[in-house]
């Protein structure tokens, strides 16, 4: 495996994997790998002849008040795991090279961005959005692989390329889980043990509220208070950001769930929430 | 010539130019072509084996009370002159294949697109920006030309595409200008026989402005003063949006000469205008 630092070295090197005729996969991190990281490498060299592996920790896409300082970084570690894996390439750059001191664009993606996540981070996706269209630019990847677990980040890149005609085609795959169901993230490893075991409470209510859907006696607000009222009284919590239902196409919330039914004929509902447990804001979500 | 009407094709041809090892030269247009484009067009001849001009009137750069409808069309004239000119190709996609009717990502170069023509035509450059990176997704060209009358949208292309790390050229060519100094502009054809003699206004005050920087007994504050109470005192003056002196690079306003020429170790000045002709917006420029 090559480690490429510099931003003109990768570009030089992606023009000539495209001169010999290979299929380039992107798997954009940052860092601090596990095996949901790793689901999606191995995904991509199945797909690809040749995987590049970025590692950044994108300043861009932190708020002031967010962890950019004390997020997770052993970059021997991830070598490792890369290593292992099988990835041909990773791609570390620097921030001054990624982002010179003018640095003025960003990228909207209108009516995606200020939902979810995006209202509690307001600047969160436009910095996505650009380091991942800069990363593009780098890589000129054929495919790029994405984890379902930010699910309203999958969706938002997807919109981007396909509104900005990027000829990357955007890979979705699925969450992976502990045993006891906990979503792997780099920020798990923030978590006391206390808040550890705690911290099933997300998936446990996902799948509670996904039974609720089933069973079809309640609707989408009655469900709401009952899950929020027991992931609040997890000893764990401090705050739930959002515990919401849309459409997994396009964000679109879903308000009436027999109305949903009817127009959709039983079309599929994204469940998606974001809790903190103590001082560490989780997402997770599941579409039904 | 060849013309390529859908986005699918005009990728398709460009990948295959690329693989066959040609310099791709893309020069974007609105149409209603004239002498300025023509020289943007010879230009990419003389730089490169193959010269793509688009050809779109994109909605997304015009305001809801702009010209959109009325802009000058004449395809069969454009054809004619890309013919004789010698382009390759001609990209006149649909706007309906350019824009699908979620199109949700816009682009903003923060800084830049809220002064100058930014700060009457609100949403006009973030319109520019997402098509201009739409056609580099498109044609992927290795260069990309652009007029130097649209002085601040060279700027803006420029930034973003160094921002977002946009593996094209871009070029910017002289302005063409009529034998009394008018700056070639599809508009122009809107002026009637009275407004197009008046037309001249613009070039006559950058002129003068220009000679009274050489002359250096004045302030920017008294020079404007002067200026604007020239041009306004023509005929066929509705209105001036702006006259201003920037730095070219940046576009940064320069307030105080003495100042500026100390720091800048007499660095060129921008002199830039929008002045409103009748009911028809003009804007030219130079760099002194």
């Amino acid at each position: 495996m090559e480690t490429i630092k510099g931003t003109d070295s990768i570009y030089r090197i992606s023009q000539k994997l495209r001169q010999e005729g290979h299929t380039i996969g992107l798997v954009p991190t940052m860092g601090y790998l596990h095996d949901g990281h790793v689901s999606l490498i191995r995904k991509s060299i199945k797909d690809c002849t040749r995987t590049v592996v970025s590692i950044f920790v994108n300043p861009a896409q932190f708020g002031p008040k967010e962890d950019l300082k004390k997020y997770p970084r052993d970059l021997q570690r991830d070598i490792r795991i890369l290593k292992e894996t099988g990835a041909d390439y990773v791609f570390v750059p620097e921030t001054d090279d990624m982002y010179s001191r003018d640095h003025k664009t960003g990228i909207k993606v209108k009516g995606l961005e200020k939902i979810m996540c995006g209202k509690f981070r307001p600047h969160h996706f436009s910095g996505v959005c650009t380091v991942v269209l800069k990363l593009f630019n780098l890589v000129c990847p054929h495919r790029a692989y994405f984890g379902e677990k930010d699910y309203q980040q999958l969706v938002i890149i997807k919109q981007m390329a396909a509104d900005l005609n990027i000829p990357v085609k955007i890979k979705g795959c699925p969450i992976v889980r502990e045993s006891d169901g906990l979503a792997l993230s780099s920020r798990n490893s923030y978590l006391t043990c206390e808040e550890r075991k705690n911290a099933t409470v997300l998936f446990e209510n996902l799948l509670k509220a996904a039974g609720m859907l089933k069973r079809e006696n309640l609707g989408l607000r009655e469900i709401k208070a009952i899950i929020m009222k027991n992931i609040l009284s997890n000893n764990s919590v401090s705050k739930v950001d959002y515990f919401d239902f849309r459409k997994p196409e396009n964000l679109e919330e879903i308000k009436n769930l027999k109305q949903f039914r009817q127009e959709s004929k039983n079309g599929k509902i994204l469940i998606a929430t974001a809790v903190w447990i103590g001082s560490t804001r989780l997402i997770d979500n599941m579409v039904v």
